[in-house]
Parts: C-alpha cells; structure tokens; sequence
C-alpha cells in the first residue's frame, strides 16, 4: 500500500463532496489534501468525471509542482495548490470550484461585502477578489502565478490566511482551504452561500450598508476571542 | 428513558426537517421544542451535522438558558429561544435558520411587504424586521438580547406573536415560532417562500404595490373570522 | 366501488405530480378532475400532505360546489373550480398551484409577455393576468367570484379558453386547465417554466421586444393550422 | 438487428442525459447521434416523455431531413439537425434544449459575452446569437431555415463550428454540437453555466467589462495552442 494512501483517501472523499454540495457541474473542480512532513498532497486527476474517481486515480505531488506518484494527469490547476501549500505552511487542504454565484461575483472583480452575520460568523472581512493578473504574468507560468497572485493580494490587504480562508480570483474562480481537505470543501459552501445572499441583498436594497463595525467586532471575539463560544 | 423524552424526538424530527425543506446549509440552523409545564425545551446541540443527530444529542434547557439534560453544549442561538419561551407563553416551538431569500431580507433591514394572498393566507402585515441592536446591548449578552430584540420590535409595532409567528433580525436572520416545533419549522418554510416571491415580485415590477387592504381583511377573515374556512 | 372511482384515481395521480415538478410548496395546490356526463369532478381535501393522499381521500363535488361524496372538507379553492366547469364545458382538468415565478408575476399584476417560441409553441397571446376583484365581489362568495373573475377577464380580451389554458389571478397565483387533469398539470408547469423565461429576459435587457407577429403566426399554424405538426 | 443500433444507443443515453443535467423540462429538447459513413442520424421521436424513450423508439433520419427507419415521428427539429449534419461534416452529434438562462439570453437577441475562464475554457469568443429570420424565411421551410439561419451566422461572424460548438438561436433556444452526441449534450450543460454565470455578473456589475485579450489569448492557447495541457 502507498504511503500516501491517507491522503488518497481524504483528497478523493472531499472531491465527492463537491458534488453533493452542488458546487460543481461536470468535472470543474479539484480538492487536495497534504501530508506537511511527507511535503506532498494528493489532487484529483486531469478531466476525470467525478462518478469515475477513486482514491488509486488521485495524484501525488509535491510544493514544487512535480508529480511522485500516479498514473494520470495532475488537474491543471495543481501548481496554484502547489505555490499555496510552499508558502502557506499550516494549510492542509485546497478546494477550487467554479460554483455560480462565487464564479460570478469573481467575473466582476469586486471583493463580495459583509452584509451580515452568517458572513461575519466565517471572516470579519469582506472576501478579497485578487485583480486579474498583468500580461507579463499571463504568458509565463499561468498556473504557478495564480498562486502568486493570490498570495500577494493577502499581502497588500493585510490579511491572515489563518483568518480568511476564501478568496476570489479575478475573471476566474474562488480557491478556499482550511486545515484539512474537508474544512476546504466546507469553506467552498460557505463562500458561495455568502455570495448567492450578497448578491440577493444588492437586489433587494441597492444603497444597502455593510454590517456596522461593532456587530463585526462581537462575532469575531464569539468566534476568535478569548471567551470563544461559537457554533450552531 | 428520560422524562423530557417526547420534546427530544419533537425537536429531534423537526430539526430534520430543515435540510430537506432546504431551510439550511451544512449546520446553520436550529429548532427546539418546549415542555411549559416541565418549564424546559430540548434545543439541537452546538455544531452537529444533521446527518449525525438523534434524539438522544438534543440538549435540555430551562427557560434561563441553564442546561439541565445533556452531554452536549447547546446551539449558540439557546439563549435566543429561552427569552422567547420566557415572555412568550403560549409558544411551543422556534425554528431558526439561515435561508437564502429570508437572510437576504434580513441583511436589507427591510420589512417584507405583502403582495399577495401567499402572504396574506399566514399573516395580514409586513414580515417584520427588527433593526440590528444598540451597541451597548451587542457588547453585552448578546443571544439572550437578540431575544427581547424581537420582543421589543413586536411591541412597537403593535403585533400579537400569536397571529404573527415569523420575523427577520436586521443583519441576521430569521426566527420563526408556534404551537409545537413542527409548526415553527412549517412557518420557517413559508416565510423562505415569501421571501423569494416578493424579491421576484419587486424585480419584475419596481414600482408595485402592496395587497390592497380588502384583500388582506378577506383572508384575514377567511381564516381567523368567526366564519373562518380557510386550508388548502 | 364509488362510480367516482375512475376520476379520483385521475385527481390523485395528477396532484402527485405537483410536488414532483417542484410546482408546490407544503400543501399550497389542487387538481381536480371532471367527469361531465356525470356532472361532477373529484379534488383535494382541504389541508392534507401531499404525502398521505389517497385515491380515497378525494372529495367529490358538483359544478354547483356542493360535495356529493367524500368525508373530508374539500380545498378551499372548490368553489372557483366548480364554476369554470360550469362554464367552460369543454374543460375537463383544473390546477391550481403557487408556483415560484408564475405567483411572482401575478403578484405584479401584469400579464407575461410573449418572448420566444417556447412560449408561442403553446400560446400565441401574453399570459392574460386578470385584475383584482373589485372590493364588492371580495365581501361575496369570493372563490365563486375568482371562477367569474377568470372567465369575465378572458371575455374581455376576447380569449378562448380552449387555445389559452392558463391564467394568472392577480394578487393571487396561477389557475391552468385542460382536456384532463394531467394537461392542466402540464400547463402549470409550462406555465411555471414561462414565467422564469420572461422574468430573465427582461433583466438581461429591460428594452427587450416581444416576439415579432410573423414568428407568433408561424408557430400558431404549426401547432394549430390546418397543417399542423409541431410536437418535439 | 438495425445496422443503425450503435447510433440509437449513443442517441438514447445522450437524450436520457439532458433531464439528469437538468437541461430540459418535460419533452422540450432532443438530441442526435450521426454515423457519416451510413450518412444518417438517429433522432428522438415528437412528444415522446423521456421516461418512455427507448433506443428502439430512435428515428432514423438521413442528412435531407427524410426518415429512413422507425415507427415514431422523428422531433420536430429534425430538420435543423439535418442541415446541420449536412454543412458541418466533421459534426457527429446535436443536442436542442429549452435551458432556462440559454433561453432566456436567446430571447433577449444578446450573444452571450465573455466574462471569465469558465467562458475562456470552451470558446474564446462571445457565445453567437442568430437573429430571428426574415419574414421571408419563416414562411418557408421553418425548421429547414433555422439550420441556414445558424451557418449564415457562423459565416458573417468568420467562426468555425469546431472551435464555437454552440449557438443561440433568436427568440428560440441554443443548439449545440460535437464530435459525437455525448460531447453535444456536455456543451448544453456548459452553454446553460455560461449562460446563468454570465446573467449573474452582470446583475451584480452592470458595467462589467468582457475578459481581457491577454487572458482570452492564454486560456485559447493552453487548449488548442502547440502545447495544449488543459483539461480540470
């Protein structure tokens, strides 16, 4: 048995979950897991449709992007999964999909308001949209920029990847993650629940406000305070 | 068997009902049921995935919020339910849920406005919206007063809980009640339904108005009158 | 056996069928079914789950609205039922449902514009909407009064029931008919599916043109002319 | 045993998948398998629900639009397949489907702009949109002229069938196409996303700008550039 078998196992049950959830139609979508001190993760194949995935077809790579061990393809997303676990060390778990409303909010390139306190409950921010990327970064290693681009948004904003587990990429897709490949997929449901009611209060109220400061201030200390007391 | 067995299988059903009304995503909600002559309720535990409840999970609650029966640390939202159950005597349910159109409502601190004998069938007003809390009560305990935040909002509008089993916390969510668990969670469905019609109805007419008032007095009257006949 | 039996297999089956064409919510919906040499038609009882019905449970009335057999109250709706059998005496299925959309638009009080051929392939004309009542018909029978409401709005515009099988009942929600019960649970559907169309439409391009004469006449003649063929 | 049986088969499990994918309501939509060798397709009958389809049931239709084999009336839009087949000679698979946002954006005359890498991985331009025909056209042979309404469009707008697998037709709905019936319905399903993301973002932004050259470039290139490696 592979010694990554672990990981197998946790990267192809949480690509199940995708589906499930309805956050991905056809096969667009990929989660991985990582196992820190082996320095690798397991991510789902290339274009294989979620009915025919099993934990033998999951791909082993490492923070540099090469492939260890598997017989297929890598998803081609794999180096954004890869430059986020080099740099991000207590990530475990990756999950992008291209679910509707987040996709959609992401197309717009605005960062998706905290409107209320199922968004506050998560992250006390609004969820950051990184700018599409400049030409130059285009033509070269597109994927592995990704990851980049990502990065670098958190820097210039100013946030933890600890506290903000969710992000846009402009033009393309939401990418979450979280400590294992299950709280990825469950970050996933949670951004795009928050992204289908921002965009349904917009409609209601266009002039709406966001959630006003101290409300924001009471749900992170519930959650993160030294008093935590969060969940439902 | 314990004694509060029959409240933990009433609140243990209705809380079942929620994900397969699609009221709820992953573990956002909660319902509870109230025993008033043994002064508790049995109240779904903090942070449960729905798939993994039972009825022995649910936890035992007095109307002060103090845990009486259980192994499990109650939903976040118990101290909510116990001031209601508190002021509230005749009630005997509350569902709480984070439904998609309900939640956006909430997060415009609108009303939402009758438009039409969906609405009017369930309640002759506005869904109400009570606006978010003063600062000073969010800094102190802050579910027990999301409870009289209801409570005083009911008061100033001149509305009887009794005819009026539903409203919308401005930036949260909504809270819905009634005769047992089964009816509070009935009640949560409508007002997720009613919810949607009137953001379609305002979206496709934006200058629409509301039911005309001898309307809202025949189904008033059709089902509380002294000839009252209404049902489906 | 009742010699209603064959119209209350017909009713039940085709109530069935509501829930699963995701055109009710709880218990908010009836079908009836007619059989005219008896002079009568079998509808849901009052208030009953979609899920205990039974063949049995059907109530029978006649086109005067008096209950000739069952032990159950019939829907509160019966009375509109009964006189449009009375007075469209070539209907012999009759849907009532509060389907999403198509309540939306009746919310509004505007008629559905004729878009595409989706919805010429069943009607050549814009949904008819018929006002609400005046107030002295809602002081009177007013189920009776919806029935005349119907047929007086379809007078009006000079619409024959039998190329026009549905309507939207301003304020209220949609009413659909047909040679049989199933066909009247069809058009509810085509009419719920009709009612989403335009509602996007219009926000995609709010200066949107209804559907030009010469494609409305062709899909009329394909379906109705003398050379009729259209099926799909 | 048919000699057409292997192009029945891949029709009926390519029609069976469009209510799977939530692509059609009741019968609205069909979908063909070609073998250009025999130079026929297999079609779904008219009006037959897809819970009674059987590959038996499969019309067999040469590229003129004339039945070769069956007992059913082939769909109504054989002929607009039969054009198709006709014209294209690489196509090898046809869907028509009635998906609601597709739809709506048909009705609207809007092609369907491209605003992210969902939009960039199938075709790097604007989802066309045929305007309604002339008057002319529609008195003729309808369904015929729909199939050259289609290829005239390609043609104005310099386009290849094999790089843009997917149309709106005015007023009517999208058609779709690939290298054999499976891929037709995939690009269905993808059209329909497309559609909904596309709708959405423009709802959130309405001054959305379309993706940019340099990504547009890119996303063309990783698929059909020297070094194609995408897939997901």
């Amino acid at each position: 048995m592979s010694k990554y078998q672990h990981i197998r196992e946790e990267a192809f049950e949480a690509n199940l979950k995708l589906p499930k959830l309805n956050l991905v139609l056809l096969t667009f979508g990929n989660v991985s897991a990582a196992d820190r001190n082996l320095g690798v993760f397991a991510i789902k194949p290339s274009g294989v449709p979620y009915m025919e995935l099993t934990s033998d077809k999951m791909v082993i790579v490492d923070f540099e992007g090469n492939t260890i061990e598997g017989d297929l393809r890598p998803s081609s997303d794999t180096n954004t999964h890869a430059v986020l676990y080099k740099n991000w060390e207590d990530v475990k778990g990756i999950a992008h999909t291209h679910s509707t409303y987040a996709t959609a909010w992401a197309q717009t390139h605005r960062s998706i308001p905290i409107y209320g306190t199922t968004h506050a409950d998560h992250l006390t921010v609004d969820v950051p949209c990184a700018q599409p990327m400049d030409d130059d970064m285009i033509k070269g290693n597109y994927e592995h920029e990704t990851g980049f681009q990502i990065i670098n948004h958190f820097k210039e904003l100013g946030l933890s990847h600890k506290e903000v587990e969710m992000v846009l990429v402009g033009n393309h897709a939401p990418f979450t993650w979280g400590e294992n490949a299950e709280k990825a997929v469950y970050n996933s449901a949670v951004l795009e629940a928050l992204a289908q009611m921002a965009y349904l209060t917009e409609q209601i109220h266009p002039s709406v406000n966001r959630l006003k400061d101290s409300l924001i201030n009471k749900h992170y200390d519930r959650k993160h305070g030294s008093n935590a007391y969060y969940g439902q």
